[in-house]
């Protein structure tokens, strides 16, 4: 067995003086409150403060960044009994524990790692010789009233969390939650269900969306927004394949509309369907004010025979390359200009970073860029995106760390890993004299709380 | 007020042994003279050596790079009374330093502050606090006689300057360059103007270019091209949106060219006719040897309300992914082995480095890679070009280093920085054994004059 | 004249105790035997054992990436001696030399040294000083029986070395290999000749393939494939343009095959038809175990002039923009989740490092991603790959190191560089606590040993 300790000086780069110099740029910020903007942990959660289940339905079955890994090294999610009634959970953690090897060198592991040091006090690494003891601890601490989940937020830190609801859903939870928990957990609006012509039941989904009409659609998304603010929302969300926009005539965008939902679709209509629906929820943003957020890229549900048996979210969407110079400029003509209006944009193509996002978000007042995203939610790809962001976007045109998660648990551990590169990155600019000190004790200020804060009106 | 300082150290790796040879390679080109081969500041400044006139219309309203910065973040052009008669420049430089923040981890701080503290002597940052002083003490140093134009060259040591003009351009102020202060300022032929069929008036520059058939229209190349020779001119340079280039017969090219001047032009025409003019220079500088340089990539005036308002160069040009391995095969069919041509490739979309640019000037004789450009003209951005460049294409198939700039006083802080990060670069090689001391120190004074010298034929 | 040297801490990183943590790794896996899984050597040589020839024409002519540097600088192919009967070959010899500061940076120049230093025990760099006693103690010592084949492999402590054959090779030279000296050289089943129909002679090679039908040459891979292994063959190798793949119906092969041998072939025909047969080699994979690589993106021959006058591999080879995602979807449907099945991935464009290849391999159980590929076998292309593959496929989803060389001596210069790189990079996360120690000395091992022991099935 060997040990499991968080180092105190993780993350940070190996030159003496500059470590020296982001240790106490990360004691500024260590303790701050800890704002997450955008992520997708289960509403219910907070709404019943209900205790969570166990570990193996906690950490292992919900997280598809797990799941991925272990379905790529032949552990079959049959032999992790996702997805299986009656599953042998203690088989399925053990599993995972005598496999714990290969998320060497992942984030899984820097998050997994730090969960279980801090929440769960573990001092031993998991693995086969530990795998029943983390088993048993970790259950019987989920029954402690301190593990409930509203007990949870305050001990994170947590001042703000955002989870994401679709145009369709009733927002019970968040009632429950405005009635007898406000001020920490709020909503954002995801219409993907209602603006993607190839998401399944779209037009059903549009139908119960109460809209028979082109304008009639857009009164309902203009209401729907409203309730969204009411539960506290003030962002929207949006996950399209592409980051394509277009610009059309109400005209032109009622025969599509029709075309769309009475079965007559062309080829390149639901394209071209997202495009324009962009170009409304930003002209949208700009009446009442919600924060717009683009995450493009991902083909998703690449593995047919795992999304045909098990649905989506087994860790196969798979990044595709992404234009977006082009693909932004009907939008951008639109609303480029407009002081007040803020969309962020994301990326799972790095290659935009220095290339299309740093020179677009650089000039247009509207754009921000949202942080490393998924895959790249880590200490190189975090590296990475400030190396090839900053010296063209500066600072002040990114947001600070989304955690974009739904595993709860790991939010503290991923803030820390966020703020720790920020360190660093703060601290080599500092080392080579590219910034001063004090500019950089500001900068990291503002990157943890500042920016969020404002970026996303929280 | 803070202090501002340019450490000795400054740019430097922060590993003690590395910094230290970094040190000494950049000790031995630290007081080279400069090089310029490739720049856009105006000839008329040393043509009529007139003093400049003030530091907002110096400093602020000519730089895209702030001018872009600025009005992402909402201070608006107006705002800076940018294109306004009468505009209060004091105001403008004041909210321009209100500003100055923003800049933070970007190579226009640092161009700036070397400017500020080098040419100007400031030892305190700009900020609200200085900013009347600042503004005071540039206005009042401008008035002197040692902040003219020629003294100012001599003074940055530039021991060879190239400006850019036009087919068309009537080279007067190189004229009156050649003729009162000879020796160190040239010209260089850029014939967008003429080759770019998607040019505003591009059909009236051709009729003033004297041109009404195929045949004609290279004649005048040929002719326009020995004019800008007499006026000092070693190279050539072209900013295509794309590096496409053809080889068409002459009875196509005559085709093609009376289409677009016709008014017949049909789809692919002028990228047809660009590519084509393309391998038509590299055929004239095999012909005079003239250096050609090919700047794509660039999606010109992405910000259609801006353009429409101010114009082009207002930080509204937003690099696209570009091909070079399909789109240079034709020229290079033509051209390809030919000794003696120098054509030098820029990019703006870095992924090229090491999948194309490297590996096609590692083969070709007559291609050369220009240095980081625009955009990728930063710590940073220099580093990604050596680090995927070097492996493929070595040393001496880079050209040292190009400014690129309209910023006559920003030029020594931009070779500065160069230096050292070329210095740094070998530096890293020399401790990790991949390149021995005495190598090190040939190639940065290569790095430095050598290169860029040969390439450019000063 | 300068001293030739090969640092002991060469390409450790810089900051000493990272370097310290690399020493120590690397340490461990300095004297392991060398597994050459995928490799270009003769297999002649080994046949043989006939000593090899003299010093231009072992490590100048066949050396493509040494003809291409020379190439770029002018040195042209003829001054080379290159093809031409009765060469001066010292005159050849010493016109390298005296380019010998043109691979300065390049890992051309690293291998070299480490033959030099290593094998022939000089200890003065490679220059025009030099070049007369280089090349007399070179041909000198390869008339030495410890410089012959089979003596150099013992010497090199390489314990498998793969080399490849195409599918019409008779595998005469494996045959004397077997027979003599069996144990250390297998050979790989490169079927380009027969499956890709832009080949030269492809109709004539299908025909002395044997087959006449699809379901005939689908018997004769087979056949082919049990034949090679019987040679102790168990890879495949697939060099493509393109990593597109297909999955066909019986009928629509039948009809595509016909159509590419009757001569009435369409266009796109000979990309579906080696997409096609991607999915067929991965198939008989399934069946008979043989694991598949797969290495697109080279635009071959892409300088014309010299093709006509040279043929291939003379360094004009470059890479293009290659998607997988799209690519390997039809192959991946039909056996993307098989277990037992290991596809490897290569790749010339390192932007799918991050965004395609490491979460397809951290997905899919059949695939696995080779190492960084020829232009990026380098200390900087390696350290890239490893950054911007394991945060999100791991250590396990990669293979250890290819040398992919033709180079015999340069093999262990080769594997000693990966070695060192891999230590280095598992030393930077083992400072930066991102791995303990423990660990990354096991995954050093795993790297260097039993990864591509087990991706092989060596």
């Amino acid at each position: 067995m060997s040990a499991l300790r968080l180092h105190p000086d993780r993350f940070f780069p190996a030159d003496a003086g500059t470590r020296s110099v982001a240790r106490a740029l990360f004691r500024r910020v260590e303790t701050l409150p800890i704002l997450s903007p955008h992520g997708h942990t289960d509403p219910r959660w907070f709404a019943t403060d209900a205790p969570f289940e166990e570990a193996t339905s906690l950490f292992l079955w919900p997280d598809h960044y797990v799941l991925r890994m272990l379905h790529s090294q032949g552990v079959t999610l049959e032999a992790l009994g996702f997805q299986t009634a009656g599953a042998d959970r203690r088989a399925a953690w053990k599993l995972f524990a005598a496999n714990y090897h290969l998320f060497r060198g992942t984030p899984s592991r820097l998050w997994l790692d730090h969960v279980f040091a801090t929440v769960f006090g573990f001092d031993e690494r998991l693995g086969p010789a530990t795998a029943d003891d983390y088993y048993d601890r970790i259950n019987t601490a989920l029954k402690l009233g301190a593990f409930r989940p509203r007990a949870l937020l305050t001990r994170f830190n947590i001042e703000k969390l955002a989870t994401t609801e679709g145009a369709l859903d009733n927002l019970a939870d968040h009632e429950t939650i405005a009635r007898e928990w406000p001020g920490h957990v709020v909503t954002t609006y995801r219409p993907d269900d209602v603006t993607d012509p190839d998401k399944d039941r779209f037009a059903a989904n549009v139908e119960r969306f109460g809209a028979t009409s082109w304008a009639g659609y857009l009164k309902a998304h203009q209401e729907r927004r409203a309730v969204f603010r009411a539960h506290g929302a003030t962002a929207t969300d949006h996950g399209h394949p592409t980051a394509a926009t277009a610009n059309l005539s109400a005209a032109e965008a009622q025969a599509l509309f029709d075309r769309l939902l009475r079965g007559k679709r062309e080829a390149g209509d639901a394209e071209l369907f997202r495009a324009q629906m962009l170009t409304e929820m930003a002209k949208m943003s700009c009446d009442d004010g919600m924060t717009m957020q683009i995450h493009p890229g991902s083909f998703r549900n690449h593995n047919a025979a795992l999304f045909a048996k098990y649905g989506a979210n087994v860790g196969a969407d798979i990044p595709m390359r992404t234009d977006y110079v082009h693909a932004l400029k009907p939008l951008l003509d639109v609303v480029g200009n407009r002081a007040g209006l803020t969309i962020i944009l994301f990326t799972l193509d790095e290659t935009n970073y220095a290339r299309e996002l740093a020179p677009l978000a650089g000039h247009y007042p509207c754009l921000k860029l949202g942080p490393a995203w998924w895959f790249h939610d880590s200490p190189e790809g975090m590296l990475r995106f400030r190396r090839q962001v900053t010296e063209t976007a500066g600072f002040y045109n990114t947001v600070g760390f989304n955690d974009d998660t739904r595993a709860f648990f790991s939010i503290p551990a991923r803030h820390d890993l966020a703020r720790r590169i920020d360190a660093s990155y703060l601290a080599e600019l500092v080392t080579s004299h590219r910034l001063d000190e004090d500019e950089a004790h500001e900068v990291i200020v503002d990157l943890a709380y500042n920016l969020p804060k404002a970026a996303y009106k929280l």
